[in-house]
C-alpha cells in the first residue's frame, strides 16, 4: 500500500529520505521553504548544492507552495534544521492536516526554550505525543544517497506510526530499527553534536587519536547523563542513535560539526569558521540549549547544581565565551588522577 | 621514591612504557626475549622496528639476559604479547622474585587455555591474584611516545599496587585513571581487537563510516555481554578500556589489527596480510579464542548456548573458515528488522 508522504526541507537529509521513500513506491513530495531552492532542485533534478551528483527519483514531486506542502499527506517527514523548525511549521500550520503523523530528522535542541524537534512541534501544531517520532542514527546523507549500509532507530510513543516509518523507508542497504525512547533518541542525536564539535577541535589542534578516543569515552558519558535527568533511557545512549551517531560524526570527514570544530581548533574564529561552514551546523546552537538544559534539569535535583558536563562546558567557553580552544582542552586534561568511575 | 622496573618485551609499548618510567626517573630495565634485538636497541638507543625515531633515554638499561631482567626490581611491566607470555615467563621463571608485582599491557586471550594475560603469569608463577594489575584504554603507541594526550586505566585487586603503576607512569600527558575490574579491563582490552579486526575489513571493503560505526555499537554490545557472563562490570565496557580502546583502535590508521583487516577486506588472504603486519596482529588469535570463551560462559546457563556474538562469528568464520569478507558482511546485514534493545 502505498503512502503518500510529504517532506519538509530541501537539505542533504531532507533529499536522501526522499529518494529512499521513491525507491520504496511511496508517493513523495518534497516542500522547500525557499521558491529558488524548489526551482533549482526541479530545474536539475539534483540537490546540487547539498547532494551534488545523485540524481532525484523522477516520481519526486517539488514544490514551494505552503498550501501545497502537506495536501494529502499520510505522514510527513520533519527535516528543517532545528532552529527553523518553528518558523517553517508556523508558515504550514494553516494548511497542515489535523493530527497528521509527523517524524522528524532533526538533530538539535531549540534555543531558549531547549525543546526538542518533536516538542516543538507539537508546540507549533498541537495533539498528542503519539502523533509524532524521530528519525536517528548512524546515517551520513552521502553515503546512505550512495547506497552503501548504514542502520539507524525510528523512536516514539505509537508503535503503530514507527512501524509505518521503518517499513516506508527500510531499504536493503538502511535498516531501521525501532526504538520507543523517543526523549532518549532526539536527547543523544542533539547532544552527539556538541561532542562532534569537541572533536573536531581536538583534530584542529592534532592531539591524536587517543585523545580523541578518551573525548568520546567521556562525552557519552557526560551525554547519557543528562539524558537520565530528563528521563531518557541508557541504553538509548549506548545504542545507535547514541553511541553510534556519536562515532560517525566525530570520525566522518565530512560531518558538518566536526569539521567546523576542526577549522576552529585549527585558529579560525567562530564568526569565520561558521561562514565557511557547508549549511547549518546544528552543534553550535545545541551547545547552549544544552547548557541551559543541564542547568534545568539540575535545577530540580536535592543539590541545585547544573547536570556536571565538563565537555559541553568547555565547547561552550570555546564557542561563547572567546576561551582558546587549547585552554579548554588543557583544562580538560588537567583535571585531578581519580578512579574511572 | 625511586622504583625499580623490569620491562619484559621489546615491543612499541615496551618502549613507550620504558620512556614514560625514565621520564619519571624511575630505574628501569628493558628484557627483549631476542640477544639480537636487545643489542639493536642498545647501538642505535632506539626501537627501530617498532617505534623509529623515538630517542630511548640514556638511563634505561637492556639486557637479553634471563637471570638479569628481573633481578633486584620492585615490580615489572608485562609487555611480551599474549600468546607469548607463558614461554618468556616460563624462561624468566628461575629468576623471578617470589612474589614479584607484574602489571601487564598484553591485549589478548590465550589459545586454548582462554586465560587472559595476568591468568597466564599466575599459571606460570602461581602467588594470588592481588600480585597483578593491568594497564589498558585507548593509547596508540606512537601517539604516546610523542607525547600526545591519553588517558588510559589501570585495574587490579590490590589498590596499592594499582595506585604505585598510576603514580609511576602517570605524565602529564598521560593520565591513568584507577578501577578494580581487572576481568573487565583485561576482557574489554583483548575483545576491542577482534572488533577492530571486522572494523578494518570493512574499511577493506569500503562500505563507509555509516556502517562502521553501526558495526562498533554492536561490537560494543556483545563484547559487553561476554564481559558480563564472565563477571566483569559492564562501566568497565562503556569506559576508557572499552569504547575508548575500540574507538582508537578501529579508527587509528596505524592500529595493527585494523590494517589487518582492512587487507582481508581488500581481498587479501589471511596468510599473506598476516605476513605483511607490521609485528604480531593480537586480534587473530583472540578471535580464535574469543570464539571458544563465549561457547565457554554459555554452557553454564540454562540454556547451555554460546554467548551471542555474531561480529566476533563473522570475523572468525572470515579468519578461520574461509568465508568472503562481503559475505560475511552481508549475512551481519541481513539479520531481519526488529527492535533495538
Amino acid at each position: 500500500m502505498k503512502d503518500r508522504i510529504a517532506i519538509i526541507g530541501d537539505g542533504a537529509w531532507a533529499t536522501v529520505c526522499a529518494i529512499m521513500l521513491c525507491q520504496n513506491g511511496q508517493a513523495v513530495r518534497l516542500w522547500s521553504p525557499f521558491a529558488e531552492a524548489a526551482e533549482e532542485l526541479g530545474d536539475h533534478r539534483q540537490n546540487r548544492k547539498y547532494l551534488p551528483d545523485v540524481t532525484l527519483p523522477d516520481s519526486l514531486e517539488i514544490t514551494a507552495d505552503d498550501s501545497r506542502a502537506l495536501a494529502g499527506a499520510d505522514w510527513a517527514v520533519q527535516a528543517i534544521p532545528t532552529q527553523f523548525i518553528r518558523g517553517a511549521w508556523q508558515r504550514l500550520l494553516p494548511y497542515c492536516p489535523p493530527g497528521l503523523p509527523i517524524c522528524s530528522v532533526a538533530k538539535g535542541i531549540e534555543n531558549h526554550t531547549l525543546l526538542r524537534p518533536t516538542q516543538v512541534l507539537l508546540d507549533v501544531l498541537g495533539g498528542g505525543s503519539s502523533r509524532v517520532a524521530a528519525l536517528s542514527g548512524p546515517s551520513i546523507a552521502p553515503e546512505v544517497a550512495q547506497g552503501l549500509p548504514a542502520t539507524v532507530v525510528a523512536a516514539g510513543e505509537d508503535p503503530k506510526f514507527v512501524e509505518r516509518v521503518q517499513t516506508s523507508i527500510s531499504r536493503p542497504y538502511f535498516r531501521v530499527y525501532t526504538n520507543n525512547d523517543l526523549t532518549g533518541v532526539e536527547l543523544a542525536g542533539a547532544t552527539k553534536n556538541v561532542i562532534a564539535v569537541a572533536a573536531g577541535i581536538l583534530d584542529g589542534l592534532a592531539v591524536g587519536d587517543n585523545a580523541k578516543a578518551a573525548l568520546l569515552t567521556r562525552g557519552l558519558v557526560e551525554i547519557t547523563r543528562l539524558g537520565l535527568a530528563l528521563g531518557a533511557r541508557q541504553e538509548t545512549f549506548w545504542g545507535l542513535a547514541g553511541m553510534g551517531d556519536l562515532v560517525t560524526t566525530c570520525f566522518s570527514p565530512v560531518g558538518r560539526n566536526r569539521s567546523f570544530g576542526e577549522a576552529v581548533g585549527r585558529g579560525k574564529s567562530v564568526h569565520d569558521a561558521l561562514a565557511e561552514a557547508h549549511g547549518v551546523v546544528e552543534g553550535v546552537a545545541t551547545t547552549a540549549s544544552v547548557v541551559e538544559l543541564a542547568k534545568r534539569a539540575g535545577a530540580s535535583t536535592p543539590s541545585g547544581a547544573a547536570v556536571h558536563m565538563p565537555i559541553t562546558q568547555a565547547t561552550y567557553d570555546v564557542l561563547f565565551a572567546n576561551q582558546s580552544p587549547r585552554d579548554a582542552i588543557a583544562a580538560l586534561m588537567n583535571r585531578p588522577l581519580k578512579a574511572e568511575t
